[in-house]
């Protein structure tokens, strides 16, 4: 299982994957699922990853070879003119990939799941957010629901519900994904630290605010621990049942 | 799906389920999932269902039927002398209704699928909690964890997690109960109101405290939009991230 998330806000976009693999619980393994790709100045592209690491990895290398490979033609996350196209790009190579190995995974049984949310901005556009599914089409984030969660989503979206706003600032949005991030830490096992995060300025075309927060991060341990007392607080406040 | 959750705490036990059931999102409707059989005075048991309605409603209605018939061989709900032996009881109805059913479900595809949190008290015993499987095998709960939780359980689980404490008085305890369903109302249509509640104070041996909870209910209502306010609160005193 996977936990990942993108928050498309007024002033840029918030990503968050956390890095467990796991091929039964006896079995796991820290592998990045935040890919980034850059033209500092022109274009920023993030890509998190969720389903079978074969298939996510698969696509992450392909959409890298098209870069750098000799067909000067066909246009590439780093030549595509707008996000819509690098969506594009991304379902092509989901289908690619599904193509090559669908079949073989169909008849040992294993089905081909894959999720992607995508994000990003290119130079003459706003910056956008996508979710890509396994079989290539994609949705684009609307303004009603500014976020997208991939992987195990259930635990953590409560919290994303009640507090997220379009008009947050990125630091206030990184700290409600990690306690998203925390709530389904806490019950999912296949879900675990560290926890790759990439906050985007809009119109920054760069990506310094790139982080990877451990198990032990002190932010992360008081953030937890803080959000749980206060937690306790609130519902002390509030009226009991009687019936 | 379903939403049901049962407590055991020092004081005694809490029931929650809610009512809607769905055969696709175009067909929902109505049912009772809190099912109370008791004897005043000597014996409290309380069953909530998750699972296909038509297995569910077989088992309870198998559960009526013995205790009517003529066959006073038979230990019944009513005449147990154990809740371990009203555990068997029950997981022996769901066995005979797959017995019944189980093939003639197999051959048109769909899973004999249910569980059971079973709960009360039989005077002499302490109140004692169970989860029945669809196998009619069962587990107890324990102190470490003293919640159960069947059906859509994910987006309640954070709260429940954070919160429960065995000490809890009933009040409190159902008030958290309906916050953990306030979420899982929110992000899942298959779960929803009104939500039937029993609070069983130990060794009363009575049903008194319990109650059907409707959307518009001005309690539930209150507690879902402080919740959030609280919340919102809580979340702005604890420190931005910064990277």
């Amino acid at each position: 299982m996977t936990y990942c998330v993108g928050l498309k806000l007024d002033r840029g976009l918030v990503f968050a994957a956390d890095t467990r693999t796991n091929a039964g619980v006896d079995n796991i393994a820290t592998y990045k699922k935040l890919h980034v790709w850059e033209e500092p100045g022109e274009r920023v592209i993030t890509l998190l990853s969720a389903g079978n690491l074969a298939i996510t990895q698969a696509v992450v290398s392909l959409l890298s070879e098209h870069i750098t490979s000799a067909d000067n033609d066909r246009a590439t996350l780093l030549t595509a003119k707008t996000m819509f196209q690098v969506a594009r790009l991304v379902g092509s190579a989901v289908r690619e990939v599904k193509e090559i190995d669908g079949e073989a995974l169909a008849t040992s049984a294993e089905s081909f799941f894959v999720t992607f949310i995508l994000g990003g901005q290119i130079e003459g556009e706003e910056p956008r957010m996508f979710q890509i599914y396994a079989a290539g089409n994609f949705i684009e984030v609307a303004e009603d629901t500014p976020f997208l969660q991939i992987g195990e989503h259930k635990y953590g979206k409560p919290i994303l519900d009640r507090v997220t706003r379009s008009d947050m600032r990125l630091g206030e949005a990184a700290k409600l994904v990690l306690l998203s991030f925390d709530s389904t830490l806490r019950s999912n096992l296949s879900v675990g630290t560290p926890i790759d995060m990439l906050l985007y300025n809009k119109d920054t075309f760069s990506t310094e605010r790139q982080v990877r927060i451990e198990q032990d991060d002190p932010y992360f341990q008081k953030l937890s621990h803080g959000w749980s007392e206060k937690l306790r607080d609130a519902f002390g406040e509030l009226d009991e049942f009687d019936v």
